[in-house]
């Protein structure tokens, strides 16, 4: 497999690109609008045409790049099945495998930071390869206090799902803040600050209840943004309206 | 590639595991005397026989498992060529690739903390492994004020064979001191304190210089048992006596 881990500094944000060689069908997991021309870039430096984006969930973080790159490289749009958004192509669910050419992906359903999250999980015939999402992040998770969050329906889907993969299981997270690029199964089991160490449900549901964060600085554009592939809206405040303003100008 | 990332806690080591399912051929990359039984367990439990033992260099801070597990199991030892040692059965070579079954194995020659110490870099298909033994550590690096270490050669093996290695590479280390497990060449030129963000030579080598670190408590009689392949010498202290000692008795 063709493999490549692509930031997006805004919003600190990983994307990641699968190809299979055999048959050049290529996809990118969780895309960003403002990142969408230097990815197009990436992938013509690499002879590469892009087939589908997969989105793991309704980013309030970001826009995707979903529907920009479906309308520059004709690429499928892939979104959690059980948002029946119209703007999508192709539903994921878990039990149906994804096919991107010879690559089998898997979805994993991950309530909790969102009610609709979905994992997805590649097996490189060495490791499995877990794209986390923001269920997961390197010593962190995601956030639970808005948009359907839910940190009980968090725990069980790192438990259920996360952890009872192989310990060498390569975790790529949708996020990091700190320059990290990876973990595992067994890291994270060990070190998260927040579940590792066989922390309870009990442990995990107060720890982010009692989390101060602050108010997400796109939610109010890129929720509704994201529920169409990545649209930009009319409420997309001065400051963050360069990516859509790139694209109405080209 | 059948793959396990195994743990020594005295000395922090990983030894890592892999085995080529077609051939069933399998090798331990660095193991440890005081888990040899740990590891044919393992082996055991994944219905594997033991072919080679692969060290990196003639470790200070551990016995090796190589001489015991080819008295128990008949495996070959798989040293770095140039320490031209009498126990060695085959000499690891940069440009001389070990064949573990249709495992490629690509030893690299990365003095510095040695003056013989070989990583070893295995193609999985999607990424690059590199089993950086204790040249690149996470965050860090292997220690260069003793046995043959040389600053300036450590920042050359680390920025020459390793940094130009392909940003997804996966790094898996010798040791860790944190309960971390991996790391990749983006994360270490970016987060590394002492090599990352292009920190110079002459920076590197100051950082090595001014560190104040204990004398190895291993060392008097790991360097000259390794120099044996992980023979047990009569100078071993009674308390780090026990792995030898059950040799002996069984």
């Amino acid at each position: 497999m063709i493999f490549k881990q692509l930031f997006e500094p805004d919003s600190s944000t990983y994307s990641y690109l699968i190809s299979c060689p055999d048959t050049g069908k290529t996809a990118l997991i969780d895309p960003v609008l403002d990142t969408v021309e230097r990815d197009l870039a990436v992938l013509q430096q690499m002879g590469l045409k892009l087939d589908y984006s997969i989105d793991t969930h309704v980013h309030a973080d970001h826009l995707t790049g979903a529907k920009r790159l479906k309308a520059i490289a004709g690429s499928q749009i892939v979104y959690p099945a059980m948002l029946d958004l119209a703007c999508v192509d192709i539903g994921a669910r878990e039990g149906q495998a994804l096919m991107v050419g010879n690559i089998v992906i898997q979805p994993l359903f991950t309530p909790g930071h969102t009610d609709h999250h979905h994992a997805y999980l590649i097996d490189n015939g060495t490791q499995q390869m877990l794209f986390s999402g923001d269920a997961l992040l390197i010593e962190a998770c995601g956030r639970t206090d808005f948009q359907s969050g839910d940190a009980h329906a968090l725990y069980r889907s790192i438990h259920d799902k996360f952890f009872s993969l192989p310990d060498e299981t390569l975790v790529y997270p949708g996020h990091d803040y700190e320059g990290r690029f990876i973990t595992t199964i067994a890291q994270e089991k060990q070190r998260n600050p927040r579940l590792g160490n066989n922390r309870s449900e009990a442990e995990f549901v107060k720890t982010m209840q009692e989390m101060d964060l602050p108010y997400p600085r796109k939610i109010d554009f890129a929720v509704p943004g994201n529920e169409g592939c990545g649209e930009c809206p009319d409420n997309i405040p001065e400051q963050y309206r360069s990516p859509c303003a790139r694209h109405d100008q080209g």
